[in-house]
């Protein structure tokens, strides 16, 4: 089964990228105009979605994200269609142009990537933002939902298929499967699957990297870090150490740990704990650090466990160790983080180098909050995930992580026989031309 | 063993890529003054390998390939490492400067990538160039080299040891294993290594990609194909198709297959697999293309089996069979191309249109050799393979291909708090800057 989901999605990418941006946007207008005309139906799914979550006694958290009825939700995923829609032709950008030779001309040129899987919990909307990404790159998807969102799911993949069926969009190209297939039968399917993109928990990330050889776009931990230097200014770091945690401790760039300048006087050492402390967060600290602290703010603290530094709490907690200088800093920082987004709050240039220099990461941040590595603060327009992979996409990810490139070029019966290197005595000329 | 040899490459990458590009470019020209120092002693070693794999009777195509006597392959070699010291320090470069906001600005620097696995047979040069490389990139690189090197090896990764022990680059960062470790264990380390370059056989790299989970730059099969269509100039045709199968049929860029256009005259059917035949080439035709031809033809030709279209022949041999026009062409590529690289040979411009978008390949060619599917023929200075993947890089692969990049933010004390989605009122800037 997982397998036919698989190769009808290959067959149908090969199909879907052939046509002209003008179809491709048209569908997503249909699409929007479908769902819009389906809104009672598909909000009425949900509703039955929620009520069978709230009688599974699901976390309230969970249950607002399953909510597609909440002001705005509904509109906002209508309106998010249009946008995509409107973007300028992503697929055939030409990027790079050069002339061999005379007559030999090779360009670069955007493609879509091939075959999607998005692997997603709780969040009904993730179906229309990925149908129409999906669509206007040229790319298949295959989607697959958590069994949460079942009657919803069902509702809105109707809608799509019935409406995709009057447009030059092979109906393959947008499969949402729920009951059809199991998650570990598709991530077997890396002869037809280019990228798995997870949306969900840590757990469901994880599971799926470690299940899979198909490239992963995402990150299953996003365990941040502030280090306050000797040499910082202290009103700033006041700002950072406490929004960095509390602005949205859910956050996968909200910070886990604070790493204390040892040679930061022990005053300020204290300070910057009972600030923490202040901010309702409980400061998991190390032996070095309960001994500097008053016994009165000792109580307050918990003593950090052998994986105080490897976890993401994801709550109102903290990990607070000191460390050497910024060395210190980057060794620590090297050795336990995620590669997500770390940062150092520091006054003196060549300390923040550095650091910046020093840790290997997707965000290396200076004087400001972790929670900034975000693909719409970043100016993305779209963010389809934060990868903490090197290869392909790092950090937040706008839509050019869902593109492929590819080599055309352009001759006129020329054969490699006459080059140097080929056999013959033609160089080659390598000259940048204009780009398609 | 392989666990901590991975290990200590990732440590000494932290140190590596703290290194200035002097310190970096300084090492690589020490390394070649070793070399050069050392040239007898290595030719003697490699002359060992040499009479062990006559004496093993390996094909004689292998044993060439091992030598680093050959006319100007060790002065080449070292050129090579010279030009690789002296090329514009490739880590920082920005290639992206966002103002978010007053005094918040996003940069997207350049960055390695990390740990490197080398995984090659059979090319000592292999070792010379691939440590310059991963120095100058400030990756760490583990090579593991097969046991028909064993002296050559053994004597160069010495010279190399001895060389960087006193350089500022850490021992670790290039570490040549031969005996130490097996392929196995070293392709389990997706914690340590980043990415793994296999340099050898087809079955070397398949065997590869099946056993890690680290991704792979590379290809397995080059199956490449020429279609000729009905109304292609004939005098470009006969260049493109023998050239395209004679020229280095070795290579992974040659023709493997020969589709001619259902409505091309029987004539000029003919008479190209004529030219294919004269060429010294056999062609495995199916039983349309057979009926086509006169007996003494048929008999130069041999019955196209279940694996012809699958297959890459690596020698004169060439599958041919008729396609139902370009979308027939089309078809047949996405269905057996290795998604290298395939070539049309076509004067009317929509045909080849349909062709280049059609096609899902790394290479779409117009009127010209596949073979031209190269870095140095690209123009790209160097070349780390060739890509069949569709994430990261594709096709012919240069230096980038080898970087990751990083995001970098720059504020003075900002916090997600005051803007607009982080709970505050403040809206971003997004205006582009000058880059660092």
């Amino acid at each position: 089964m997982s397998e036919t989901i698989a190769r009808s999605a290959a067959e149908a990418f090969r199909q879907l990228k052939t046509l002209s941006d003008e179809e491709r946007s048209l569908a997503l207008v249909q699409i929007h105009h479908a769902l819009q005309r389906d809104r009672a139906h598909i909000l009425a799914a949900n509703e039955r979605d929620m009520a069978a979550a709230r009688e599974a006694l699901l976390a309230p958290s969970l249950i607002k994200r399953l909510d597609l009825g909440l002001a705005g939700k509904y509109d906002t995923m209508l309106q998010g269609i249009i946008d995509v829609a409107q973007l300028a032709d992503p697929v055939g950008q030409c990027t790079l142009a050069r002339q061999l030779d005379e007559g030999l001309n090779l360009y670069r040129v955007t493609a879509p990537l091939g075959v999607l899987l998005v692997i997603f919990e709780a969040r009904p909307e993730v179906i229309a933002n990925i149908t129409a990404l999906a669509i206007k790159l040229g790319n298949a998807v295959v989607l697959k939902g958590g069994k949460e969102l079942y009657e919803t799911f069902k509702a809105m993949s109707e809608c799509v298929a019935r409406t995709l069926a009057q447009t030059s969009v092979p109906a393959a190209a947008v499969q949402l499967v729920q009951l059809r297939a199991d998650v570990s039968g598709l991530l077997l399917q890396d002869r037809y699957i280019d990228l798995v993109i997870p949306r969900g928990s840590n757990a469901l990330v994880r599971s799926i990297k470690e299940n899979t050889k198909i490239p992963v776009l995402g990150h299953a931990d996003g365990i941040c870090s502030v280090y306050v230097d000797a040499l910082a200014d202290l009103a700033k770091a006041q700002r950072i150490v406490v929004d960095s945690k509390t602005n949205y401790p859910a956050g996968c760039n909200a910070a886990e740990q604070l790493l204390l300048d040892a040679s930061l006087a022990p005053l300020l050492q204290v300070a910057l704990v009972q600030l923490v402390v202040d901010a309702g967060v409980v400061p998991h600290v190390t032996p070095q650090v309960k001994h500097l602290l008053p016994p009165a703010l000792q109580r307050q603290c918990v003593d950090a466990d052998a994986a105080a530094f490897d976890t993401e709490y994801l709550l109102l907690d903290i990990s607070v160790a000191l460390v050497d200088g910024v060395a210190g800093a980057v060794r620590h920082i090297n050795e336990h983080s995620s590669k997500h987004t770390d940062c150092i709050v520091a006054e003196h240039e060549p300390t923040a180098a550095a650091f910046l220099k020093g840790v290997d990461l997707a965000g290396v941040y200076w004087n400001c909050l972790t929670r900034f590595a975000d693909g719409f603060r970043y100016g993305f327009g779209t963010e389809v995930g934060i990868s903490t992979n090197k290869i392909h996409a790092r950090g937040p990810v706008g839509l050019e992580g869902l593109m492929s490139y590819q080599y055309q070029l352009r001759g006129n019966g020329h054969v490699v026989g006459e080059y140097v290197g080929g056999g013959g005595q033609r160089a080659f000329v390598h000259k940048d031309i204009d780009k398609l």
